[in-house]
């Protein structure tokens, strides 16, 4: 659920308010496709939805702020449920030397790679990395995304994973977004255990983990696995941990080769398995039976050039929950719009616009814990909407580089 | 040369300006890279550049406006050298059909594919084309864009290919923004010439191209050199008719074969040759030869999931110019976004950061043979400038959907 402090924020308090005279894609789990609604209303009290569906069956709401949406399409608020928005920096320089010829041997002895990322962050101070992430989480919002996951994962000691997840928790005050907390401490094996990664995991469980329970500043737990970053038996050794402390948990899983991670993952009854390019069908069995969401990234797909797409017919065939998520970060998704996002699934995964849609809305609210209260246009669920300047939802994919977003509705407001 | 009325436009006039405090990608042809000047400064006169240099060297401006850029970089404003920007309606509805399964001849069965533009575009007036149309050429202008090309071809009837054009150039109107238009009349065959190429072709040039050059609407001419348009010999024809009445040509040619249109265009000195996955390297030396410019459209080899790239290490081994642009269009590339072609470029074609950067601003300049006006900071030139919020050149090829633009100047303004 998201923090309750935002009751004290604004957003939820206010005149109730309607919008009329809309065309719905309510993304309601128990309707055919998007949940489509011609000729439809939302009304909204106290920032939650207490009608969402035909106008011609709207209660009596005559004290209502009246908004006439002249024909326009409303989807929920849009949901980037994996990034790794807060970082200091960029690589750009990097990605200049590799279109150049140097090899990523070669950028790693000049100190490149997530090692610059981690001097970066750990040089700066929260203020700062609130100030430089602002411009990224604006550019969402511009899209019409109104909840968003936040990673940390360049700090790798306490001090600074601390002040990440600080600084992504500011940024939820800052803006009117709602923003989610992960615990990525499994992302890297930081310069200081040189070499020791089971060392360092031992200190993550020992050390960091219950240390950023206790502070309340995680919503979940995350891990990378993969061989050049943690082994199964690691990431599971985080997990119990985080199961121990009532943290739900997610993983980047078979990204770059099929370390079973997606079934590691479900074992541990994850929220989500991210990535996925080389996860099996018995991976996806696996996630169908735990409830596991399969999120997309088809920006870091993209940017690093990999060939093997996810298995995205084996979801679909064992009935695995597809979202799609920017995976924004400096090194391999410098990429801060979901629309785009959703375009890259489409043309380089092949999703169909409503898988599209609905992972970017009602799947990365499942991908989140969240479904119960944000994701689809449902009585009781917060009023997240997005007004959109479009004549059918097929173009919020088709598109690219073209933001036809009207108006964005957090908590009703 | 820009059309002379936009000096009545108020662009050029006013008082003398002056950006000073800025780091400059002058893109100079003499200098190397990018022509980076560190501490530099640009003077505005009557609408053009009359100093882009280290501000240590600047002339005496006293009474100019001045602009601190507080170190921010100052580039040529952006340059997009192919579009098909008038259209009417889009494709969406193909997009999502095809993402369904239907094949490339089912939706033909079904009225799709450049048939339903050209409908689209025969139903609608020219204000509805303007109206249409102003929103992507805003999504691009918000990016930095001062000068665009922009192609008919949806029309396939004198009356429809004028209206096209006449819409073209009323965006130039409407907007602070240099519009060059195109004849495509060779872009596909209409529905009324039942099959019959060569009179269609005929009646192009005895008619169509004689009457679009006496009414001064088009600044260039453009075929589609391909077996699912029009042969090299039917290009050719176009083409000595484009001649004989001064007209500028540029070719849609070896995109998906090799029917060796790059040299049919180096032939004829075409200002550009586009597209171009299949050219050989007799291609590139004849476009070499000729001074024509290559110019990359990554954003329809990407939508359309091409496999074979344009031989980019061909084209810098003969010494052929290379641009970018977003061949914006509503079947191939629905791109409006001109930093994410370059993003493209680079990450898809393996083209560096600076010939990225030269792509879109001096060398499509080039492709649009308006070099003497626009596309470089030079003294004499337009003062097209784009101001962006960066810390290194690089950052406008590495991101993905973010928009680092701060100001954009057309002639002064
Ligand atoms: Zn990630
Ligand atoms: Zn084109």
């Amino acid at each position: 659920m998201p923090d309750s402090t935002s009751k004290a924020g604004g957003g939820p308090a206010g005149r109730d308010r309607l919008w009329r005279n809309a065309r719905l894609a309510t993304l309601a789990p128990d309707a055919d496709g998007l949940g489509i609604v011609e000729r439809g209303a939302v009304l909204a009290s106290g920032g939650r939805i207490v009608y969402a569906g035909p106008e011609s069956d709207m209660p009596a709401a005559a004290r209502a702020e009246t908004i006439d949406c002249e024909g326009r399409w409303i989807t929920p608020g849009l949901i980037d449920c994996h990034t790794h928005l807060v970082y200091a920096g960029d690589r750009a320089q990097e990605f200049e030397a590799r279109l150049r010829g140097a090899s990523y041997e070669e950028i790693a002895r000049a100190g490149g790679g997530i090692a610059s990322s981690v001097r970066a962050l750990r040089a700066a101070d929260e203020d700062t990395l609130v100030r430089q992430s602002l411009p990224r989480l604006d550019a969402l919002i511009a899209e019409g995304v109104t909840t968003i996951e936040i990673k940390s994962g360049y700090g790798l000691d306490l001090a600074s994973e601390r002040m990440s997840l600080r600084a992504a928790r500011r940024l939820g005050r800052e803006r009117p977004v709602s923003v989610r907390t992960t615990l990525l401490g499994a992302h890297a094996l930081p310069p200081e255990a040189k070499g020791d990664k089971q060392g360092f995991i031992d200190g993550l469980v020992r050390d960091m983990l219950p240390a950023i329970a206790a502070e309340g500043l995680a919503d979940a737990v995350d891990g990378f696995c993969e061989g050049i970053a943690f082994s199964p038996e690691q990431i599971a050794a985080v997990f119990a941990a985080a199961g121990r402390l009532g943290l739900p948990v997610k993983l980047h899983a078979d990204q770059l080769s099929n370390l079973h991670g997606a079934a590691l993952a479900a074992r541990f009854g994850a929220l989500s398995a991210d990535h996925l390019e080389y996860t099996d069908a018995a991976g996806a069995a696996a996630m169908a039976q735990a409830g596991t969401v399969a999120v997309m990234l088809p920006g870091a797909f993209y940017f690093i050039r990999e060939t093997q797409r996810p298995p995205i017919d084996a979801f679909r065939r064992a009935g695995v929950r597809m979202a799609v998520a920017t995976d924004s970060n400096p090194g391999t998704s410098p990429l801060t719009s979901l629309l785009l996002a959703m375009n890259m699934a489409a043309t380089l995964f092949r999703m169909t616009v409503d898988e599209c849609i609905a992972g970017a809305t009602r799947e990365a609210a499942r991908a989140l814990g969240l479904l119960g209260e944000t994701g689809t246009l449902e009585a009781g669920k917060w009023a997240d909407l997005a007004v959109w300047n479009i004549e059918r939802p097929a173009e919020l994919v088709y598109r690219m580089g073209f933001n036809p977003l009207v108006t964005r509705i957090w908590r009703g407001q």
